[in-house]
């Protein structure tokens, strides 16, 4: 359940006011060059210093206790850690009868019995994103010359993003986002078929990111209204080079050579300043709730970089698999 | 790869013109009242006898031959198969060296270095998603009082469906549709965090289906555009009911007990009467190629009770593991 | 549960008593050259026609329904059955209250609520090693140059295996016995640290097999009894050829490049013509029992191809792992 | 590879000479009392200060960074760790290219390319059994009223265990022992037919231990050496209590509700201060090699809680998988 991958397997644990948050990574490679410093950017990334984003800031400098040996994987499992550390705890005490909208609030107290840790969203929270993008880092280098970008599309349906997220801030709102990633010269034969095709393991580990609501691959939802002339995608040569690429680099769920392309919709943030409707579940009665605390305005656009990620650790699985990566690595 | 799920888990194997086609269905409780008529009305529906469907007739009768001793599972393993009979193979020979544009010839050629069954797409053949039907049938059961329901929303960007269909066979093309599906009854609390959230698993069988080329849950796509205070579900009372339904019945990658509610975009059908354009791989030569044979106009059509077997798959999973289900069948 | 195998797997299914019994083998590379009769001489080991095994005779013709085109495995699932035809389920009715020492039956009616298929021992059968057999068979071929071969070292402790065997026949018992099995040219590196053990998975799947009561490799249970300067095999070569081979070709769980070797113990079959103690399950009263029908004196006879089978599967999935055999078969 | 089990599961990392060896234990139901003082038992007996076992002394204090939260389980993952002080990590340096007699040395080397880290043992070291451990502790608490005691049957052949230790040390030998592990109160119906047999998935577990050369269960090997009527274990009452419990309270791999019973046979330490002979593997020639440096005399003095942890957790697994244990906790 907190486990992903069949040979580059990541387990994530951590809940977001806890000591930690943390992923093992196992079945990379021996001999892959990797140290700290590889993880600034993409860390970076997700905690831009932007408008938008919450107050909370963590160094989120990566803490790695195993599977590393002089400057290279050993074929061990990684062990990398993220302490928490700029928390601010009290303002779940007083809200933790009354479910915040949107949040997995009520789901966990129903799931886990009134057991989980729910300060912050507990391990619920987009803190732990943090460990996949780490594990992400390790993937983009394992899966070259494949490379993966992921963009903001638009923000609140505007495609002026600052100043969309300037007004949400201004009306104490939050405001959604789309993203779209491609990954380029991904080869031939990548997925498994029948139920491990690109796709399916993609938008699999996708949806585990808190907020997405729809992913669509190349012509996506619009295909829906398209005709086979105009959507099948004419081959051009030897290689499976098309014309167009409305399958998105996918054929019968395998990567066909194509750029790989998805889009996702990220949905607001569910915590708003603005007052909300919800109950006292011990009480039964309607509660008026006005959510304080630090969050961000607009969580889309941290998410590029969680889904280069993402991409990135189920395409170095699919690599492996088709045996496009060799156990031992070759610089 | 061909198998899918933890607790009920499903094996599938058959390629459209093999001997036969069929699945295994492992962590069915003992004691399930089953019978080959209960298999009807589902396998119908996903071979319905209307316009825009494949002229090649399967009786998809089920063969049970484990599992099942006098009415009732046994606890071990369900084997289900189809026999195929209304082949038509010798076109596959004609066209095996020019990869029809949509289908996954050209990446089934490569991955599996010509050795792949090509004959009416092999083991990439929608015909598989029998099996998945069967599959389905059985999980209704188990599933219940949780009901599921899905219907096509429009064929081509046209809500009447009839006439989109009527005018794709006259010209000789294919088309898509937009399929939505409802399940009724979920109990609060399925799904596990972090990486087997009710959407993760369900859009990872969703996208293993022949032809799917996006997902949305609840708002869906529409939620990019919306702010915190438009797509935040109000909380009506102490079960979690909520004023609207955005979240599509999912918080957190976990059910809240509101309809859980996806639609999904279908392509149109990649095998079309018109001219396109594809290689020959020994040649290396640009051919213009035309498709004869049958198949379907819109796959869409038969889409629904795809849908919902399997979602009826991943939620007899998912209340397996939450113990929401017994292990010995109480009728 | 009823699947095993992370690359190289295997989906079994099936009641003696049924109408089939199978298996899906999963992630078999394509081209591998097959035909039905690569499998007679290991299903003929498997049920010899000699004294002490059963006079239930089946012809035990393996149906290979797909993956398998033009004589080469085509890279999707293959799905191989066995029909059962020559059935005496009557006796099982009678004794159906009356669980037999030894065997399944009782602790089968508890886990599943009575719905068991009770015949010939349902899905607890030593009918379904026929399909494990069959796997072995592919597995053997996939593993080349690797060579498995198992022997009887004795049967009721004793070397004069023919005359044991008589002996249990005429006092109408049964008798337990010692198999060894070897594998020759097995690569060094195979098995995965912490809990894919070579020793860990071996014995994972030979344990799967009814009647084993003991594994031990290499020194076994000697080891304990040795001092560290016995038992050390010294290291002779760069390529790891040891002078003894106590560690029976693993260290750390990884084979090194020595011959793998184990034996298990083998059980008496449970059925015997001597009168034994069992209770009637609905009024708790003690009933003297007496199994009639057909069942073989020595299970010990059958198990040397089915322990090669349970190591060729093992190791193929291993090989596999490794990147040692390919995704596509060179032969 | 580095995790283990369906429902209980855990995934192990580490490396002896690293910064920490740890555990991520997934599946523990919410509501679970826990402290750190509940792993100070266990740990201890696996580290006892007695003669035979080595002069590295670590506290073995564990942390706990997530999955509890205010003094009981969350329901999320639980992270453990360990951190590795007491380090004399020279020795290593100077041994590298003379792989030790016994140890995983060659097999690492090869598998990894050279880039494994060798100190200690690294992954492949008796450290990790400490995460073991410390999982088997919460294990423990789950099974309850299930109970779990394994001790020393023989060391080195004697019953006299402290006199065949003294001599050992006296010689600058190693010895083995022989390990015996009974659980009591295990309800019947446990173990999933085909592959995951409650002795196949202890089994697995046990030989993942490093220095386990054999398991039996019940008669074990004597078995082999039985007549039918001799091994059948007569059933007395309608729990299935038996006579004799030569099957080790298993049948068709199904708990049968009497004592689960097993032996390991553990070998002697590889380390030892007698001279071996070895190669240099870079050069190829043969060296005489003295390991100095600090090591157990008999590895078989830390097994039995250590035997008593895998144990454990194949029991919680199993349990869960059945239904036994609840998901949230009821104390």
């Amino acid at each position: 359940m907190n486990s992903f991958g069949k040979l580059f397997r990541i387990s994530i644990y951590g809940e977001s006011h806890g000591i930690d948050v943390g992923i093992v990574v196992d079945g990379c490679p021996a001999g892959l060059p990797l140290a700290v410093e590889d993880f600034e950017a993409d860390l970076g990334r997700r905690n831009p210093p932007t408008a938008g984003t919450t107050a909370r800031k963590e160094d989120d400098r990566p803490r790695i206790t195993s599977g590393l040996y002089q400057g290279k994987t050993t074929g061990s499992p990684l062990h990398i850690s993220f302490a928490n550390r700029d928390l601010q705890s009290e303002v779940y005490e007083r809200i933790k009868h009354t479910p915040r909208p949107g949040h997995a609030d009520f789901v966990a107290r129903r799931k886990f019995g009134g057991f989980a840790d729910n300060r912050g969203g507990g391990h619920f929270s987009g803190r732990l994103t943090a460990s996949m993008v780490a594990a992400g880092v390790i993937a983009k280098k394992l899966i070259q010359p494949v490379s993966i970008a992921a963009r903001l599309l638009e923000v609140g349906g505007r495609e002026d993003i600052d100043a969309a997220v300037e007004q949400a801030i201004h009306s104490g709102d939050s405001i959604g986002g789309l993203v779209e990633c491609t990954a380029q010269n991904v080869p031939v034969g990548l997925g498994e078929p029948f139920f491990d095709a690109v796709d399916a393991r993609l938008s699999h580990l996708l949806f585990s990111i808190p907020a997405i609501r729809g992913i669509e691959f190349g012509a996506g939802f619009q295909a829906a209204k398209m005709t086979g002339s105009e959507h099948n995608d004419d081959i051009l040569d030897p290689e499976g080079k098309t014309e167009t690429n409305h399958a998105g680099g996918i054929n019968g769920g395998i990567s066909n050579g194509n750029p790989l392309v998805f889009r996702a919709a990220v949905k607001p943030t569910s915590s708003i300043s603005l007052k909300q409707k919800t109950v006292d579940i011990t009480t039964g009665g309607p509660v008026e709730l006005q959510v304080s605390g630090r969050h961000d305005t607009c969580i889309a656009l941290r998410m590029p970089v969680i889904f280069e990620a993402a991409t990135a650790i189920v395409l170095a699985d699919l690599l492996l698999l088709e045996q496009l990566i060799p156990r031992i690595w070759k610089s």
